[in-house]
């Protein structure tokens, strides 16, 4: 099982009410592939780096089977930079700096190794950098997922419209569902988007969990209530990871085989926020995986004999 | 099986995005009692109306196993009144008259054929009445449950921590969660709440779900996404009665059938949102709940292989 990522791998300077770090690992791609990585030993990374962007990260990365052959490094650039603040209830966040460094010039290519590979996952970009990727590819991948955010629908609606006609899976948050759908309830909302392209539809709510559509199905996969969480920054992003690996690792895009790989993904995203940056996804074990799967068989498991 | 219930029956004018209803018939007893008579035939009421409150309405309760010995008519007052207005989103709304009424003379009763039962649910009132309840019954019920506001948590939060300190379940929301027990993280709040008596704590979380909280255990009921949410006025009334009502018929407390009753009360109170008031609940069977019960087994149910 072959898996692309593409999308960004970067520094990140965050603060929270439980601490703040001044430049640390970031970037979509970074915490996808790292989540992956646990399901799979073929990540096949597709992202843009600074002359900064520390060797031993790199090094890191293709010690776990990310393959960096996709990944450009730019001499005389530094890499993208994000700075953020969260707010007390950690749901929502100001971006206080965002440096776009080498994004500006991203033209993502695909490697001839790369070609052939059944699963891609186009994080959060510009569209029409996640539909050159598509184009780019001689076999369509047997899934294609696709993240996005409410800043594209702002100012590049068409484009993103456009890529979602080629994708079958949309990851958005609730409040980007209604913006895209013009929808207020979520299950109009998912019949709207789902008309737009994507069989399937992924709706993020955070800490309240997470629903996945499919034509007249819904499946409710909840988010694990935690006693800290201490950094939310790259959840999203892990919880695609952790969904998309699964689904690479299974090799079955079913609808009964995505709800497992959203509570996969869900397992994955309770780890990345347990500390700053994607610090946690390099060190938990099979076992932690295990662990965390169980927690979640029992937060939800009830026995019903109908009244 | 006997369950006695504690709230107000009271007049409601609602205005949501979806329509408008200038005087209906509401009040936290009402919806606990309709929820629970659809699981047990012996609900005794314990109430306070006005000379205004419909015949008729009193009549459709007795004739669903609803006693009406512990409701106290007063002959020349009005019934509580309530009116608010719904926010486009549903989860908020503004309160826009508040007559009391005869609750400014409520001093609850318990009648003499009440005394001995099993499951007690006080509604939201004023900590002291809910207090009165509980000091008036010679023997302890197997269960009580206690649903209270932010209000009570602001002007009598003494009271509320004595009664506290009575009762078995605890039922908030969230930001109530919060503000009781000084905690933002919801699972250091249900330990620092169970430290002040109830040993189950339920946190209503609106379109979100429920959590249940019991010792080191944890857990997570959806909601059901709905296309249209019309009225939910009485949600938590309901989904309270539907949890009582299964308790009671089932007699079974343990934090397994907990699970299952909170299940329940949500389905019930999934019900409740279809149409404005309580109609709903009168008109809905036991085939009905029981398609509705399998949907929620349909949304949470998902097959996991340890990865």
């Amino acid at each position: 099982m072959s898996l692309i990522t593409v999308g960004t791998m970067a520094f990140d300077a965050i603060e929270t009410p439980f601490g703040k770090v001044e430049k640390i690992i970031g970037g979509s791609a970074t915490y996808v592939a790292y989540a992956a990585s646990n399901f799979i030993n073929k990540v096949q990374q597709i992202s843009i780096v600074g002359y900064d962007f520390p060797e031993d990260e790199m090094q890191e990365m293709k010690k776990r089977g990310i393959i960096m052959e996709g990944v450009e490094v730019v001499p005389d650039k530094k890499s993208f930079f994000w700075s953020g603040r969260y707010h007390l209830d950690m749901n929502t966040r100001d971006t206080l700096i965002t440096d776009l460094n080498v994004l500006e010039d991203f033209n993502p290519i695909v490697p001839e190794s790369y070609q052939g590979t059944e699963f891609l996952m186009l994080g959060n970009l510009m569209p029409k950098l996640q539909l050159s990727v598509i184009n780019q590819l001689r076999v369509r991948p047997k899934l294609i997922v696709l993240d996005t955010m409410n800043f594209w629908m702002d100012i590049a609606l068409d484009d993103l419209k456009a890529v979602l006609k080629k994708i079958d899976v949309l990851l958005v948050n609730d409040g980007e569902a209604r913006q895209l759908s013009g929808e207020v309830s979520l299950v109009k909302a998912a019949k709207v988007i789902m008309n737009m392209g994507p069989r399937f539809l992924i709706i993020k709510k955070g800490e309240h969990g997470a629903l996945l559509f499919h034509e007249n199905h819904v499946f409710f996969a909840p988010a694990l209530p935690l006693e800290e969480v201490f950094d939310p920054t790259g959840a999203g992003d892990t919880f695609a990871g952790g969904f998309i690996g699964y689904l690479a690792k299974t090799k079955d895009i079913s609808f009964e085989n995505m709800k497992t790989a959203i509570i996969v993904g869900s397992a994955m995203a309770s780890f990345c926020v347990e500390k700053f940056g994607p610090d946690r996804l390099k060190e938990i074990s099979k076992a932690d995986i295990d662990e965390r799967l169980s927690e979640f068989v029992q937060l939800v498991n009830f026995d019903i004999d109908l009244v």
